[in-house]
């Protein structure tokens, strides 16, 4: 490995209220994932992000997510296939829009929270993501968690499509992400984050919470840039990939 | 006069709620205004007008408004000119990015309710409006109220311009809409707006609430499609315009 | 039998949007389940509905459900116990406040949509429910759908309850309504919905999909005041019920 | 003067997003306005921030705004009396509905942002607000801006009223704060702060921005809860307060 894509959720600040800290984020990561207006973000928190993904260089992907900014997109709206096609359509939409103002453009989609661990899974709801992206955005490329429903569906609508791992999430046996609500699931702790990334490098595997590693497939190594320890967890991450000789650089 | 636009705002409804009849709206328009989730709209009614205008061959334009869906876009919000552009650029998006999924494509722009009023007499409003088509969406044409700022402004901006004036809003000697609150803003019987109209087409001339009448340029006519006789008013006004020996066309 | 409540959801408009016809439905009701902000309403359309209540003597209701409008409250939103005890606390606290500006007064609270079926059928959320009635408004008596853990979980939680059936819905040999999304679910003539409950009256077992029938306890009926011919509907069984020799009364 | 109350605004945070810290608040302060659901907060924020009142013994307050979350209450919305009417009675039933639940009461009202700003200065709106109060809550207190028409209008209605200082916003001559977007409107040294409040402790009059100094009367004190040192002035307040040998104490 040469080079991989750094990817962190930002733009989810909304209103008067703030959430992480993109500008520093902004200067560590290769890709930024903004948030769509849905589960967090409004025009003015998506200019602001946009406009500092130009400014530094970072390349800007769409984060949509459930329409719930009371819940974070992180409960599970059971809309149909049709409805999911509307949302990431017109999430994608207004994105596109605000970027057209800040003079950015949006790259690739990767979805966010519940609405992402339901594709993961579920084949038809990929298939709904794919679709809206293949009619209303064909040149985005869609970045999915490795091993999931979402990268192989992409991949079979003809998407240019890009796998990603997690620097700071338990992984099952399975390769899915252990759930939020279950222990082992966040990797508070910045070394251990690293250890298991040099163990991925090493060995192109995963460990897993139950002692195991499973094999994964990485474009781009998500880290979280909204928990209180983001931006030093961010830092350690990237310096271990230097380290590695290894080049952060965004996968498009 | 050879031939004129027939526009109406259509797409208004709002999930389980439906505001006037699209359908039978878009067999009599060219051109349909349709609400991009700001005071009316969401994903799916934007898909559904966005599609019926596909199949009936009507011409697909955007109409942001205040994000204010209880007050219908009808309370002016005190909003920034770079907060104005962020609404603009980021509603324009959201519609097109459902146009996309529908396979439909926006061809114009028209504000609605409190903003075009604001827009209508405030330059700096017109200019942030203008800009952000101008940045976002460059090759949607405006359709402005004959005489007002935003005419104005969006000619100054590079931006194709046309001029539309209203079968059933009363005016003032200025060339202003009588507004809502008023006595003789808005004119329900058919027969009188037809009068109207015919003596603007004979005249160039709108007769004004005063008794006088105004000179006002007209690429198109707006008719409403939210009122309890939108579909008789509009008949009588399209079957009015086809007896001048007038074809109704889009300006696009 | 010699009284029953009559009772239909009522005060669903929101903002510019209005549904069903709420002036004429309280002519023909005992008792109106006003929505209260989550799924339908707002602070003008609560005061209206509250307002036609006290003029024309019929007893108020409060008909809360998940706060989500584009869905009409009708998707299962994943929620905690905790946070069920506050969506009902908020909501009846809510029109409550509205309440005492028009001078009317609540006497129930009957959970709607998704949140009521979710409630018939899961003893927890019953619970929760029952809960935030009893610590925020325990004079509110419960109306709850017959044979449901509602009811049950109400009674157990010492409130006042009391059960209704369904005068325009299909019934499973389990005593539960047949969702929305399968076949029979709603019954559209009138006739046939009369019937049914003249059976009931006669037997007190309700007719079932299957062709067999089920004993319900009856303190009320539902009519619904959404549907194209709500007030035709309603016409037919109030007179079905006159017919009776039954008086029609809330049961508060 | 031997005890005087020292407020602030909390429970402002909403969904995943937080604002302020309510906790080392409500160590220091006597009364807490606490954010309905319009500005801010949502019935998980209000029960929160209503429960650590009760633990903490804090007097909890309505502080109701416009209903316009992304501008956080600071824009004025253009509503009629009746509207700022409902708007006044439903906020309020809302908070009372969650303090219910979390065995909390509400003891008065006080309003915020734009809405309190145009309060202040038009007895038409005060009027609104007063008459919201005595007819759905008629034993809450308002607490307004020492000499505003709120004051007054509040007196008129028969309403148990008390008038609050700010400590840090700087003053006018005519005894209304310099608004947000004037220089001198905030003062974010805690000395300075200090000073000030010294002064009118000792003279009865307040410094204003012309160098001058105001009469004004003062039931309580407010201290902004959201800016970033918040803590830091209202630690130095409270201290400065009791330096003074003036006990903190709620109004009610």
């Amino acid at each position: 490995m040469q080079a991989i894509d750094l990817n962190a959720d930002l733009g989810e600040s909304y209103g008067p209220w703030s959430m992480g800290d993109d500008d520093t984020m902004m200067d560590i990561v290769s890709s930024a994932n903004i948030a769509c207006g849905g589960h967090a973000g409004d025009a003015a928190t998506m200019h602001s992000a946009l406009s500092t993904a130009v400014q530094k260089g970072v390349v800007a992907g769409a984060h949509p997510g459930f329409d719930d900014k009371p819940g974070f997109g992180r409960r599970r709206i059971p809309l149909s296939s049709r409805e999911i096609e509307q949302l990431i359509a017109s999430q994608l939409g207004t994105l596109s829009g605000v970027a057209g103002l800040a003079g950015a453009s949006i790259r690739y989609i990767k979805p966010h929270g519940a609405l992402s661990n339901w594709a993961a899974v579920d084949a038809g709801v990929s298939r709904a993501i794919a679709a809206a992206v293949k009619a209303a955005f064909p040149d985005l490329a869609v970045l999915a968690i490795s091993g999931t429903q979402l990268e192989i569906e992409s991949k079979k609508a003809g998407l240019e499509t890009y796998s990603e791992i997690f620097a700071d999430r338990g992984y099952g046996d399975d390769g899915n992400l252990v759930p939020r609500s279950e222990p082992g699931a966040m990797i508070h702790n910045p070394s251990e984050a690293c250890e298991r990334l040099q163990r991925f490098f090493e060995t192109g595997k995963m460990p897993t919470v139950s002692g195991g590693a499973v094999s994964l497939a990485a474009d781009s190594i998500c880290i979280h840039g909204d928990s209180a320890h983001a931006v030093a967890m961010a830092l350690e991450v990237r310096q271990m990939i230097v380290d590695n000789n290894i080049s952060i650089a965004s996968f498009k």
